[in-house]
């Protein structure tokens, strides 16, 4: 039974809450947010204690492991406080919004990278597990051509938008990540994108962008993102390969489909957002980092892994900016 | 180059004489029709001479054969006729609505029976015939149970509903003669039905039922017909056995599918009715009767098929009356 | 918080502790099985107390309602005595084998209908209650056709199925209840039906089944079952009005699909068996019994539902060896 | 009725022979080809005159208009000739393999620009046609990306692929053209690729390509391609805007699907390859160029048409070997 705590009371720490709560080797013995007040309710829910001091958690000797859902200028001051209490760490994505301050992050935790998971949460997504695995199985042969569609059903509010570093770091930084998980390592990024919405060209930001990854064997990934998508939130993955495609198509609540003089095989929207959509990845993630916390392995993604994703999503950035194709090294 | 001429110049018969026209082993020659001036039109369309009187295509030297698409009750005499002329025959279905009258016909062409080809089209479907080509391959497994959905767009109008024998040997015939080209002899008959059209109850039928058949084998065949169709026109059918199953699934004018607020992957509407979407039926049916009266060998179906379907028809009926399984001999 | 006490610890008594287990108001206190040893794993799993005499848990005050899990030659005398000691109860299908005996199961607990709830999980199926929620808004109009395919991945041991009651009261009964769901009243029966495998055929049951119901609306509901089926689980319904079709189509347990030289749009298996396909609905129909027994309302569907679905079946039965349509009274 | 002679009797023209021959109001008049004995089989079968003079058929009276199916470097000196001649043209795709040169066409046919068609048949299908109309009636607001896959089977032999451009002015400039048709004008070209094949490295040319095109509104198009592809014939576009997204899904041969233990669902192949998928679309693109030049007015696409999507084949080509985004004017 491993003990957990969370930090961050806020819609991605109740995720983590509940997964927790849910999951029978676990159990959740804390919830803290500086903001007053913030981790008392999600505390009580789950019969969890409330804390608004985050330290209080470091130095609790009833917690084994830290689950950090707090906004992400914090994550990297709580791995490394964490790591030096001795706690294993699952962090949300991204581990911090520079690349520099990730590498201060390695320098901090070395020697204990291997008690550090990244919550990339779609790597434990059961279709993408599927599809992973029957690629390794080499059912489509050596990939060529993977592509990514991940669009979001409508746009967060530009208070949040505006610190969240822009759509590469803050949204595609899934996709670089599920791109490396499927091609290994990239060597060139390349960028264009748009703001159709007013609100996102007002804070800088743009809304809609098409990213081509290159990797060392010559295939390339290309991402498709929006910020918004009437049809819900559309997540889909194909890969290409000589022998053949497979792809995760998007998923509903049910499998009704409807046929009249409107259209046939109508089937309703896609799961509204990444709570509903990945489900069942955050428990098999949590699942992981547990297995891996109890049997002393490095679990993976690893905070190496958070900066590769960081590094695509700085190089988008460049290249959005600049108009160049940018080497990675 | 085998000589043809159509009989009935009305919907059906327009079908068969494009059909003719487009094949590159067959030339349409004459078109009969006794209603002054309904060949006319039609007969000009495709470069054919024009009767008004039938008899004169049994008498023409330059009519190889001759297809039958006059109203029902004719077919008979003029396969009789055609065939005392020394014509081939492609007639359109149902051979006649009485068992009797079908008998009296088998015994007049005693001998020709292989100058004799019924309509049932659907055999000749791409899609049917590929799903009989991989069952006879034993891809299923010996069949236990063929559904098969068959609903018109929209009701014909009363003054031809009247007359066409009543839903079972107007429009459950293609699926009867469907069943046992799948599943061989039928042994019993149980039919359920309703008017659920008061146009429809007014002339004394109904227009919508559930047919089963069992076949020798134990092996079953449910059809499930309406005259009306919001979707479109409505044909499938799917074949189960101890192997998996095989279904034939609706057809439509694209590939286009829309995805939105509305719901996701709305295809369109079906193929609007039989002409669109057998039109690749009619033609290999042609050419399977021009390749066999080349060949002097049998078309199949023969008259004894359309016979058959009839038998089954007409058990539907007096079961749908008397509330009984009928049994067949 | 319900405490509720399962009767049963075998599969589906497995189902009902886990699905009571985590729902928020509902705690598991006993399992009771009078096989010597089988209630304690279960209950030790669970957290809850172990019994081997069942009739412990009508006399344990600790215990609000009982979930009938036993043979279904028990359920009657089990509900009986659950009623009597005033627990509500939640009991399996079917209710029993015999119309007569649930007719004294409702003569005894008079008054008190509305404490019992009969377990017929698929109504609470999230396909199907959309499906209801749509149809009942006249999203097709008043129905005309249903159809429903339900075949199993494979066939149920011998000892098991010779007292089962044969394929319509142990396995087409769930279907039988489904259409009464849909359409209502029943007013006559007609099946037909095979055994294609020699283990069943030597029990004197069938394997293969097409059953058709019609409503007093002149609706009908075709229901096809068979005991085996390549593909998995296969659970399809189809309701059909003037307006348009509604179906339910299969689930699986990703979205996967693949394309290659042997095929295209390949998707996986069905979900294996109603463990897997109806966890929703296990769910779903505990959250209703709680819900009922905490407002004191009637819970449905109710022990006059499962007489009715067991009517239904003993005249497919009737049908099935006198090759007669059954009248329903 | 136009009639029309054919230059270049090789597949494409063919294609175009057989599409003539088949069209109520064209006639096929001629088939010319250099190559000894090349046009004689050709013409016999569709009824028509062969010629080893290309130019005979400017000289004759009965030809009215000209489809230019020649070998790419044939075509502009074809067009010049054919529009000095006073015929009407329909030419293959591309004009030429270098800008320059059909910018010398455009100077030569200067004033009759509306007598020459460009063979881009895709513009042509009824389901691009579908899609093109519903997005111009603003079903799913203003495109935002645009997503193009097109996957050849199986590669064309090597001496032909040496001579045909490269994959950006062969194959890609297809989707170059598509892309044109749904966003309007192009700004910006970014291509990466890679050839996994050893014959198509071998000849310096790619097999594998992903183009990103950015449009003056800032929508995209993402264009994915392959020379082999093991489903078979890969076309699919899919546009995405605010109010949802509409895409041209694979055809296949017949609607059969395949259910069992090796998985669900399975469709077939996809249509072989162009002379099947896109039979309509020539039918239609005949159509256009027939009632064009039949009224007067300037069939589309145009030269010009050709000349943009050329442009940007040599921009993606510009892109490929620099490793820079290129800009057009």
């Amino acid at each position: 039974m491993l003990r957990l705590a969370v930090i961050g009371a806020g819609r991605i720490g109740q995720v983590h809450a509940r997964t927790i709560s849910d999951h029978p080797g676990a159990q959740l013995v804390a919830i803290a947010d500086p903001v007053p007040g913030a981790a008392a309710a999600v505390a009580d829910a789950f019969g969890a204690r409330a804390a608004e001091r985050v330290a209080d958690v470091y130095h609790d000797d009833a917690v084994d492991a830290v689950v950090i859902c707090s906004p992400t200028p914090c994550h990297v001051d709580q791995i490394i406080a964490s790591v030096a209490a001795g706690k294993a760490v699952l962090t949300e994505k991204p581990v911090d919004l520079s690349v520099a301050r990730v590498d201060e992050c390695l320098a901090a935790i070395a020697g204990s990278e291997h008690r550090v998971m990244v919550g990339f949460n779609r790597r434990f997504d059961p279709g993408v597990r599927e599809l992973k695995a029957r690629v390794d199985a080499g059912e489509v042969g050596e990939l060529r051509q993977v592509t990514i569609v991940s669009r979001d059903p409508a746009a967060a509010p530009a208070p949040y938008l505006v610190s969240s570093g822009g759509i590469f770091k803050d949204m595609t930084i899934h996709d670089f990540d599920m791109a490396r998980f499927l091609l290994g390592d990239i060597v060139e990024v390349s960028a264009t994108g748009h703001a159709f919405i007013d609100d996102i060209r007002g804070i800088g930001d743009i809304d809609t962008c098409s990213v081509t990854l290159s990797s060392a064997s010559g295939a390339t990934a290309t991402i498709l993102n929006s910020r918004v998508c009437a049809a819900g939130y559309d997540q889909r993955i194909e890969v290409f390969g000589p022998k053949g495609a497979l792809e995760t198509t998007n998923l509903r609540s049910t499998g009704v489909r409807f046929s009249g003089a409107s259209g046939t095989e109508t089937a309703g929207s896609y799961l509204p957002f990444f709570l509903e959509r990945y489900a069942a990845a955050y428990s098999a993630e949590l699942d992981h980092f547990i297995t891996s916390v109890e049997a002393g392995t490095a679990p993976s993604p690893s905070v190496l892994d958070g900066r590769a994703a960081l590094v695509i999503a700085e190089a988008a950035g460049q290249s959005l900016s600049s108009r160049q194709m940018v080497p990675l090294a």
